[in-house]
């Protein structure tokens, strides 16, 4: 795999992933593009105690643009786009209209009292392209593609977890315009955050109760109690298990576990990555099989923190979708935004089933 | 107020709340009905240390019925609905698709080990019709109607608080199909948990912690800096303040508390329920001319457990719109839903002056 990292218009860091060393990166963005904008504040929530991002500015991005202005295909003459070239394979960017970015401009009012925790919104937010194809999706990459984007996942991983004020580093996919994704081009997103995450905070404390009473790793014990039941097992092979979870707060969940701790992307050995594209490909294919209809659905890598915990903490993919029916998706109303209390309308035993039995 | 409880046809409860004494409320539900399902499961999921629930039976709730066959209209001849009576001012019934119930029927088949965690869903929930007008809104309510819902709240919070497993009463209302709303019939809900809710336990955590540390009451000494600062406060008057929280999650998210710290409706005084009527509805009418469109909403108010730390809690009604810009919605993608990180697109103080210039 050949790396190459190039400077857009504006300043912002671009890299090819190319599966051959042949691919010329020259292009340059010839773009009149103004500065980034500045970065968002983060806000200190006192009642909840957690940070909350204010990013004003992205109030302005790139709303469901038209196919021949998609901001994510490869330039062609008439129209340049975030990417010069003429072609790529797997490509990541700083994203134009960052939640979290390094570039610490203008100062940020803190207050006093019970009101004070504000700070810039320092990290990072890249946009990975997983093809040139428009009209793709990431279930209908080769397994080749999905081990170049696992390549470029945990390159950008190692790179943005070195960043100095880093704490946690998310690669995600949201899939489908329910889910608000806003650019119909295959593409995922990368969050460099400047603390540990609300939910990866309660996880892992969960874990460290766990490991005191039980003395086992928390993650690894609920996927052996999992293969060992095999009720909500969806899919596995040597490396990877997939399943839903027993407690599932979405009509379609699965989490996806290496079999071997580890705690993040970089850790995983290279027959790990080949494993993994088959597998989960193959779950996507059952996933948009269930209703004909493609699923808006959330792909979430739980990766451990860069400098914490990283002993408690187990690589994981969570896999979910608000459809629940044909036609009907789950809403997040009063009991789960207002409560946190989810209610789910399907079994996680009868979402396994369907899951397995879709598509055969 | 009159209040006159009946039985429906499969035996759930319904009652009147009436504003005035003559009103004939002996129509008997004529229809014939199965009986309601049974009580949904409630899982423990370790991880998130958080009970979930699991409501198969809900997937075949009404959903989206022409206006000819809403249920929560008054009943007529040829159309017999949840209420018999021809006309109400408020009723409140047992919902015929709870996700928590105190039919406790047939088995829970709980686990071993790690997996342990499973029993009955049990509580309640109810309906909340706010008017007979099917084309009405909450915010076009009368003030003296407003006040007859808060009866029905505070009654209805007294009842349930009483049940031996409830643990936490929940008034809200969804508003908008945007948000997953079913029935187009301004109606409101309840529910009744039998344990303290993920957000309310998060909250209350945060309250000791803050009693601890500085001595008074996190809400109160929230209240009182937001009201000292000013630039986020919406509206208020003798005895209630809404503003727009510092670190809000929501593109308009006002939180009202009464001046007075309560633990719930119930221990509100009268002047205090006639006082938040005209506040709240001046709110929604804001809320409604941002964009001149009505906004998808949920109002949650947050009450005090039943039997714990109530001397820490302070109720306040939580009003959030998930409507970011006109034609644009805020979706709780990856950060959100898959990590826990809110960020908002919208400034909380220029929320606050939008909500403040609004209709004016």
């Amino acid at each position: 795999m050949k790396r190459t990292l190039i400077s857009l218009a504006d300043g912002r860091d671009l890299i090819y992933y190319d599966e051959s060393d042949d691919s010329d990166r020259s292009a340059v963005d010839k773009r009149d593009l103004p500065p980034p904008p500045p970065a968002s504040e983060i806000r200190y929530d006192p009642v909840l105690d957690e940070w909350v991002a204010v990013a004003a500015h992205r109030q302005e991005r790139t709303f469901l643009p038209p196919q021949n202005e998609c901001p994510l295909c490869p330039s062609r003459p008439g129209h340049l786009t975030e990417i010069p070239a003429d072609s790529y394979h797997v490509a990541v960017f700083e994203n134009r209209f960052p939640s979290f970015s390094d570039r610490l401009t203008g100062e940020i009012a803190d207050a006093d009292g019970i009101l004070a925790g504000a700070r810039h919104g320092f990290g990072r937010c890249e946009v990975v392209c997983f093809t040139a194809d428009h009209d793709s999706t990431f279930g209908a990459l080769t397994p080749s593609r999905v081990r170049t984007v696992m390549e470029a996942w945990a390159d950008r991983t190692a790179d943005l977890s070195a960043l100095p004020g880093v704490e946690q580093v998310f690669c995600f996919e949201n899939r489908g315009e329910e889910i608000g994704v806003t650019l119909h081009h295959p593409h995922g997103q990368i969050y460099a955050y400047p603390f540990i995450t609300p939910r990866t905070r309660r996880m892992l404390g969960s874990a460290r109760r766990h490991a005191e009473d039980a003395g086992g790793n928390l993650f690894a014990d609920l996927l052996a109690a999992e293969r060992s039941v095999g009720d909500r097992v969806v899919v596995s092979n040597e490396h990877w298990t997939g399943y839903v979870p027993r407690a599932a707060r979405w009509p379609f969940e699965v989490h996806i576990f290496p079999h071997r701790r580890v705690p993040d992307l970089p850790a995983l050995t290279d027959a790990e990555r080949d494993a993994f594209g088959p597998l989960y490909l193959d779950l996507l294919r059952r996933l948009d099989g269930l209703f004909g209809t493609p699923m808006p659905y959330i792909a979430a890598w739980h990766q451990a923190p860069v400098r914490a915990d990283r002993d408690l903490a187990y690589l994981h993919l969570q896999l979910f979708s608000i459809r629940r029916a044909p036609g009907k998706l789950k809403y997040l109303a009063g009991s789960e935004s207002a409560m946190g209390v989810f209610v789910n309308d399907l079994r996680p035993e009868d979402a396994a089933r369907m899951l397995r039995e879709s598509g055969s």
